[in-house]
């Protein structure tokens, strides 16, 4: 069975400025080739009609960046027509940047700017040196998160580096600022050794409420945050791990409600071993799972296999109480879920035959999933991907803004699993039990609610914890 | 001869929000007693109206936090007349902080989601780990500077740690985007090692486009600059040292062409041999001015001082010439130009007279400058402080914006000592000859034109010196 061919997006979506003669049909040519050619069109803006020609911009979306050039060298072929630019949009959006820093107030005479700089601001400075929780009251400490990423692990793009990691991580500020209220900066590290990681973390911390780590290969990322949550009394928390986990966690505890199961009755596989399968691994023994096999590439991961890391050894003591060998497909055997946080194309839907009915499967992997979707769907109940165009996508956005929002409400000292536990029920419950269906166990990224039911759950849940600073 | 008392001022005021009977003269009577008191009162606006009483916010400035304490209390004791609130509108200001992180396209489809955040974001990291230049274009880089504190020299504090230095780096990343157009981010260090601060910075300095060093003391502020510059490919700058002597150049500029004078014929005397004393000597002498003294606590630097550390070394290596030793009274013998950057009070308007006429004299030091400008006029015939409140003020505002524009409009590797020079002349070049004048030497700090002008001989200078990376 085929999969379903990726549709047209704005991914992969240009400006075509073209010019042609002003006259009945000429639009439409161009339109019919397009189509034809497969491109999704947006808005046909008139530039201006000069001279009898037409000059117009055209939004096209295409596939891929191989289609858009197939989509422009058809357009070049109409008679008549002339390109006169094409703009790639993605590119487009991010010249010069996709945030700003911005003043509250413009300092454009003198009683502002005395008050915001000297001589005025000297004042709040002594007043923080004497009270120190003031930094968060008095400057944007209190409203603002670090987006650390040494760009070892960006994406599906792996290992490429601080420089091109940073349109990612100024993405991830914008989720911050867009979902979270919250001011988030990228700190795009030049360092990939663990220790040189920490210091300068712990070193430039003291100006934000949190540090939100991202994109940093395993096994580096455990070590990484635990040694520097040890140092700091802001939270650390790894977005790759735990935003995953949260959100998981909440499409489980739906799903489960929705086949009448009890989550801590299931058998779970988990393949992939890495950031997120470990986070997702340990948070279900968190709540009470017992029955979890983790796979990774070497297969189940289990007592004794003799090419462990450290932290799958610590898998392999947790997990897997039968001590089970085998391959993923063996895992399988008589499980209730599994969950796929590897790559594209790692089991087959034949695979999930050998799991017990009612099947829920989450194939996270991104851009291409473990299974595809719809061959899963043949035998799974319930079938969740990391994908927008697909139903049910496992996307960390739901977590981290409300998180980081809720934990810097209350000036948490960290994050703890009563936290992430809160944060999950919080985005499951902004489903009506009535409305949870088979396609809808999440919430779209796009409900605003979410990010503020998560926020009062994680501050509620900090107090409990005492890991409050107010 | 006392010295102009202090205005009251923005810095210390404060708003007063007043309950009384709603009738003739009972706003009169509050006025009367702030005012003789010696309060400066703003706005008086009516909040409401009701059952026959008045709720009136007044803006009250004060001289210091004492006046304003007395100021209230002068007011509690009108007769019939509430106090329901004074808050301190410095404090207001920085409730939550002084800037915003903002997103230059709201997240709020998934178009545009999809185009800023994955998947379209993995191309633009894929053409920036091709080309690195593209991080220039395609991030925040090109329009960022960090702007970085270890907090161990802040204004006039002195020592009070990164946290409490918070609120000065973020006014100072308020000018940075006020007068530069530059988005700058506050980065406050818990590190005081050299070495620390050094790696700290290296490694998170691939997002910024450049370094502002700022309130780290002397001498470690010298080596942590150059090692800094030895290790990056962005401008690294000291503004303490930089800022102030290109400002102080510019002035000096105007100065002697007020008095016909030429730069390097005149005789110079630097109280102070710290961050800025070190680098107004250094600029004195990049322009071929020979006859220079710097003093610092132990009086004049001079070779053979047993307690120079090794800045001061080679300040006594390349300064006074004829070997002059004493106190900064004997060096002002036949001196044409004093510059003071150290602190309040350190000679009087009677050490002057040792200086030949005509006289130049530039009390800088803040809040309470070397000698009083109304004393100095005494004698000098040029005088400038840091003062807002006095004309001619030197403020690195003039500067390090117009520098930082035109490093990052060319992409420059580094601050070179001709783009110091440009910087300076172009200041100096904003007030067109005909208007110099004794109290008109340096432009005023809201003058829009100092920074575009700056920036365009900035990057005019970097081109030549061949710094340049477009």
């Amino acid at each position: 069975m085929e999969s379903k061919p990726i549709s047209p997006s704005a991914s992969y979506s240009f400006l075509l400025r073209l010019s042609y003669p002003n006259k009945i049909g000429m639009l439409a040519n161009v339109v019919r080739v397009l189509s034809e050619n497969g491109a999704d069109l947006g808005a046909m803006d008139i530039v201006s009609v000069q001279s009898g020609r037409m000059i117009r911009e055209i939004t096209v979306n295409a596939r891929s960046e191989e289609h858009a050039e197939q989509l422009k060298e058809a357009v070049s072929k109409v008679p008549s027509v002339t390109i006169l630019a094409a703009s790639d949009r993605v590119f487009l959006l991010h010249q010069g940047g996709k945030i700003l820093v911005e003043n509250k107030v413009p300092l454009t005479n003198r009683d502002t700017l005395s008050m915001a700089y000297t001589p005025g601001v000297a004042r709040v400075c002594e007043a923080i040196a004497a009270r120190p929780d003031l930094v968060y009251e008095l400057t944007i400490k209190g409203r603002s998160v670090a987006v650390v990423s040494d760009g070892s692990a960006v994406l599906g793009l792996g290992d490429i580096g601080p420089a091109a990691a940073m349109p990612v991580m100024e993405g991830k500020a914008m989720l911050f600022r867009e979902f979270g209220q919250i001011h988030a900066y990228p700190i795009c590290l030049a360092a990939r050794k663990v220790e040189e990681i920490v210091d300068t973390v712990a070193r430039i911390a003291v100006g934000f409420g949190g540090i939100n780590l991202e994109d940093i290969s395993a096994p580096r990322c455990f070590e990484i945050e635990e040694r520097l949550q040890e140092r700091l009394e802001i939270p650390v928390f790894h977005d790759d791990q735990h935003g995953t986990a949260i959100v998981v966690l909440a499409a489980l505890i739906n799903s489960a409600r929705l086949l009448g199961r009890e989550l801590t009755a299931q058998r779970y596989v988990i393949l992939g071993a890495g950031a997120a399968g470990v986070a997702v691994a340990k948070m279900l023994l968190k709540v009470g799972c017992r029955s979890i096999l983790v796979c990774d590439r070497g297969g189940i991961v289990s007592s004794g296999r003799p090419d462990l890391s450290p932290v799958k050894q610590w898998l392999a003591a947790q997990t897997n109480p039968d001590g089970i060998r085998g391959t993923v497909r063996e895992a399988l055997k008589g499980a209730d879920v599994f969950i796929g946080v590897s790559s594209g194309g790692r089991i087959s839907a034949d695979d999930l035959r050998e799991m017990r009915e009612p099947r829920t499967v989450f194939a996270l992997a991104n851009p291409t999933p473990e299974v595809m979707p719809e061959e899963a769907a043949r035998y799974a109940q319930i079938v969740a991907t990391g994908r927008s165009d697909y139903p049910n996508q496992i996307n960390n956005v739901l977590a981290f803004p409300g998180v980081f929002q809720g934990a810097l409400s209350v000036r948490a000292s960290r994050i703890t699993e009563g936290m992430k536990l809160a944060a999950a029920e919080a985005i499951a419950s902004c489903i009506p039990s009535s409305e949870i269906a088979p396609e809808y166990i999440v919430p779209s990224v796009f409900n605003r609610e979410v990010a503020q039911c998560v926020a009062e759950a994680v501050a509620q849940a900090a107090k409990k914890d005492r890991v409050v600073r107010t």
